[in-house]
């Protein structure tokens, strides 16, 4: 869909007078009837400044950082107030990018994990500092036990990937289960004993996933669609599957040479559902957003255990609560948000739980726009009228 | 081709407390597997550098005249060159332009009906300077004969649209017949004796069709069907009826103010198929043009016949021979070509004969691209190689 | 979209063993690597089977009414719970129908326009037993008055279409307002005095649109737009304007002979916005609809007063309410409901307030699926888990 | 883009009476203009009847089949006479097969390579009875002498793909030229002495495309676009390659289970450019079979070079000449032909020389349609009717 930005308000001018016509065939066989002028409807939206200006705005992330396709949905106040798809799901085909466009969201989706971690906790199925072999019996016994609480807040010792990791993902395995893909880093040490360091960790959160199977005693990416991806009515995410069929999923692209784009590496993330693995579109992922900035989905106490700083054993704040990270923006706006970087796509979720807005921002080729871009977008809808 | 290796994903910059960021870079939370340097294939066609230069004008020609859409094709030494589309089909559902796009093709129709002329003549069935009446005996005798030669040449002294036209076109009336559409002119004076002055005119040109289906005793389409377009391969070339199913073709549009798009108004072009009615492909086009830079379609003298200009009865040149416009380029070259202006469409075919070379640019919304960038397009292919 | 109904969610069994290969090799070029065994993530909606029953029903519905495209929503306690789209948005693409398909939703119009009507009452800014000169003072006073209530009601004595009307509209004139618009008719006598007879009329429902532009000191578009529209998050919904860039906006179509489809006569709808003139997704209006099965849009009182029928001066029922028909399926089930018929489009809304539930079903050619259809698809999701 | 088979080339008869709408609107809120009477323009093509046909039979073979997408092009007497898309190129997106859709046309590419073979010979830059070594310096010296007559025979004893090959593909490694993918085979045993045994070789045709590029001097993919794409005008050929962006490429599929689709297994045909690497369309593959049937692009006793089955020393016909097989069809008319078969796509080329006819047939997933397709196919237009 080409931004329609330019959509005019206003009678058209284009009225050629007879005689200008009549000049014009003089010289030139032109045989055009002159247009009318139509009174077009008023521009409407009480959102209308805003929406114009987050328009541009997009349209200059997109050539800034040379993404093929840019999707954006801003909510206000629970409801979803903008969303546009800019540039090309497909640049083969021509395939503009619509809000229905699916985007890999990377690890935004640990976010989306620890929603149901946080519903587990709610019904009382899950005990955030119980050793986790209560919930996955075959993981490892290490030298310290690890708690679901340091899973999700990176404090769990639980290493990232590594260059052998690269390696593995190269090759596209497929994993037909979490416990199969916890495999690939289980039998390893720890990084260190867990609540003493902040390590941010993917597999840690493969294995938060592996924890909500055990507690939920329901597949992963069922109890996902199940407890929050309905509850929620967000009808257009879902895992990356590489072979299955998903209606409007984008392609996925990486830089090539002068500015030239490329198809991104054929990558299967079946690996890392949990931490990384899922496709959302800007606008399910600012409706998920909005059900965190009041009670209703949560309870008023879940929503404070995921939004507040967990802290090493020092004492020290991390600025990251359970999955979600917590700051303030550039503007001096407090802030709730993550960031998803993966092959093929770039992804930004945004809470401003101040001003009761959320924004997203979807990429579908890695790109560096960031919680820099989330947080100018979102200082554009701060002063919504009424 | 250079090597990707920009794709190598690089630390992100995030923007959070100095011990997150601290912590995410020492293991970088970018969790995309490196891409791995892929030779791509040799630019290869050997009218590479030319294409690129041409891509870039013709962006630049559709930025200039603010085009929703535009189809470029040339053709040298009979072969189609390149042909590509750009910009919009259909802005309101973000549909590229391809080279299966059709497009109005306005007072181009009249070389294209030019040539079923030239077939009939070749056939011996239908005689140039035989008063119309002997193919179109319905026609109301004028104070002196008209002849098919005079009309194809703007000599007959048939009137153009008046103002009056212009209305009744605006009802967007669907005429049946051929004939049925000259009563919107044929019982009015002549403007001049026939011969004695040039007068471009449309309803002239339909009056040629009427011609052509007397001489043919077919259906005007149907003969343009048969003896023009499928002996040229010329499958994506048809009347522009408005309520017909037809494959790839356009939306139209009109310009809005401040630089914005609308749709055209609402047309009915069967008044003037012969005149300006079909729509047609850049590639179809220059399959046409190619199609007389050498005998084979037609005969060397019938060649010659459309390829020289008339004169008046006072001997001055007209620049107009059987429907075409013969001429000489701002860059000195010889050119034969027409345009054409019509409701949501511009449309320009130029041959270079003396090259071998043939140009066509299609835009679907009446701008004012004509001879001039039409020519400076066949320059850019001017010098290819051997 | 293609309707990816059959998406595989079981591994695939077409492995081929090498024994196999080899023999395929021994007579043909087979160079095929064989497709490995994908375990695909399990189905995971608690509505599959419901919608896996629902599309077969779409899809049937699309062959039986030969319908170019169609667009089906369904929600139930206030959630979208399926939305999909089928056929074709434009046949000369090859467009897919998808959730953002702007259809002509006919006189499903009227049940929006009766919600500014119920907003404006609450507001204290309308009474609907005020003659209707209160809020439009230009309307020709008649022999009785005419109050709001009545209009919407069908009641009012307001004539419908004529054959002279249909003429008119075959022009496309473009009104550039409502009060313009109420001329075709306003001068006309009344078919009978105000209440005593039921008498459907769009014309009515336009001058219900002057009354809300004149009760909320507003255009009437804006109003919509402000009170309706964007309070409940119906981005997707707008005025037909024949002109005006309108994303996703589906082409028109009619039957044309043997099963065929050719384009719908142009229209300009201008002249009803408030009767029959809005584009809408089947998204939207099952929005729209879920907003007046509970208190918060509107209130409970209000609710009331939009769906009781209205009675004759003789006390029969005429089983309308404001705007809306109030009826009982063909099931036995309460329905609220509304339909839509229109050049290039029908349109089917229906509310079951007993269970929570609404679906809508939008089509891009005037076809006759009505209410039987509305209501058996609203059987299917009635037994809703939970 | 769906099939416009039923294009209604006569009137509609959806003219509504004032009596019917009348009666309509006594029931029901219709509000539709009557649909006026279009005199749609006459079927005009002179296949149109042949046309007919053969849509309804392409549409058999999609179902039948069950194929995502198939592309059908028909080339008669050197000129394209139709050319059509069924079905889908994108199930995810929902987007039409179109005449410029790519396809992967698998071990078609065999006679493109064979073309450039011809064209060497013609120059006199290739022998076919010289040792390849000749051309290809670092293949291993076997105990007999290789000839590139013998490759393109399938006579020289090179194996074709084994298990521990597919393992590889597996790996979707990247080739960067011919010669380091010829490290895949060059070092196993033949399979026979050269010229006494049939076996069909994949890897012998990849041996083959070696030759063209040591006997060109130049790159094999360049020489393909120089010697033979460019000449004969087939401007949307090219390499599969993976990362590249190629205008209008399918996506490729694979059967799941129920008759399902998913997306076909990711590859890398950089191992195989000239055996069964390519791109193409139906249209461009009709135009390269079209240049075979009559001297012109080649000479007259180059054509009787790749059209006469090579023998095996025993003197045993082989009935394939180079790279070309040469056979009758089931219905007893001389073919020349090939098929691909390869991961996500399924080709038949066909030519019939006494006919002058060629037909192509693509589709986007392996599937079992061949030589009985493409003969019935072709049986269709042999008729045809000057």
């Amino acid at each position: 869909m080409p931004a329609l930005s330019a959509l005019a308000p206003r009678p058209s001018v284009l009225r050629l007078s007879a005689l200008v016509l009549g000049a014009l065939l003089a010289v030139a066989p032109a045989s055009a009837a002159p247009n009318a002028s139509y009174p077009l409807p008023p521009a409407s939206s009480r959102h209308e400044a805003q929406v114009q200006q987050a328009r541009a705005f997009a349209q200059k992330v997109l050539k800034d950082f040379k993404l093929p396709g840019l999707s954006v949905a801003v909510a206000h106040r629970g409801q979803v107030i903008w969303s546009e798809g800019f540039g090309y799901a497909d640049l083969e085909q021509g395939i503009p990018v619509t809000p229905l466009t699916r985007f890999r969201v990377g690890s935004v989706s640990k976010v989306l994990t620890a929603a149901a971690v946080a519903r587990l906790v709610e019904e009382g199925r899950l005990n955030l500092d119980a050793p986790i072999q209560k919930y996955v019996p075959a993981f490892p016994v290490k030298p310290w036990p690890i708690t679901t609480r340091q899973l999700t807040g990176h404090l769990a010792g639980i290493r990232h990937y590594l260059d052998r990791d690269e390696a593995i993902f190269q090759e596209s395995r497929h994993f037909s289960s979490l416990t199969q893909a916890l495999g690939l880093f289980q039998d390893d040490a720890l990084l260190s004993e867990p609540g003493t360091a902040y390590a941010y960790s993917s597999y840690g959160f493969n294995l938060v996933g592996a924890v909500v199977e055990g507690a939920a005693h329901e597949e992963f990416l069922r109890y996902m669609q199940r407890a929050v991806f309905e509850p929620l009515g967000m009808r257009h995410t879902s895992a990356d599957h590489p072979h299955q069929l998903i209606p409007h999923r984008t392609r996925f692209y990486a830089n090539g040479p002068e500015g030239s784009h490329q198809h991104a590496a054929h990558v299967d993330n079946s690996y890392k559902w949990p931490g990384g693995g899922f496709l959302s579109t800007a606008e399910d992922l600012v409706v998920f957003g909005s059900a965190h900035l009041q009670p209703g989905f949560l309870r008023k106490e879940t929503l404070a255990l995921l939004f507040t700083s967990q802290k090493l054993k020092s004492g020290k704040e991390t600025g990251v609560g359970l999955g979600w990270r917590i700051g303030v923006s550039a503007q001096g706006r407090r802030i709730l948000h993550h960031r998803g970087a993966i092959e093929g796509g770039r992804a930004m979720l945004m809470l401003f739980p101040d001003s009761q807005l959320v924004v997203a921002l979807l990429g579908n080729t890695y790109a560096d726009f960031a919680e820099e871009q989330a947080a100018q977008l979102g200082e554009l809808f701060m002063t919504a009228p009424r």
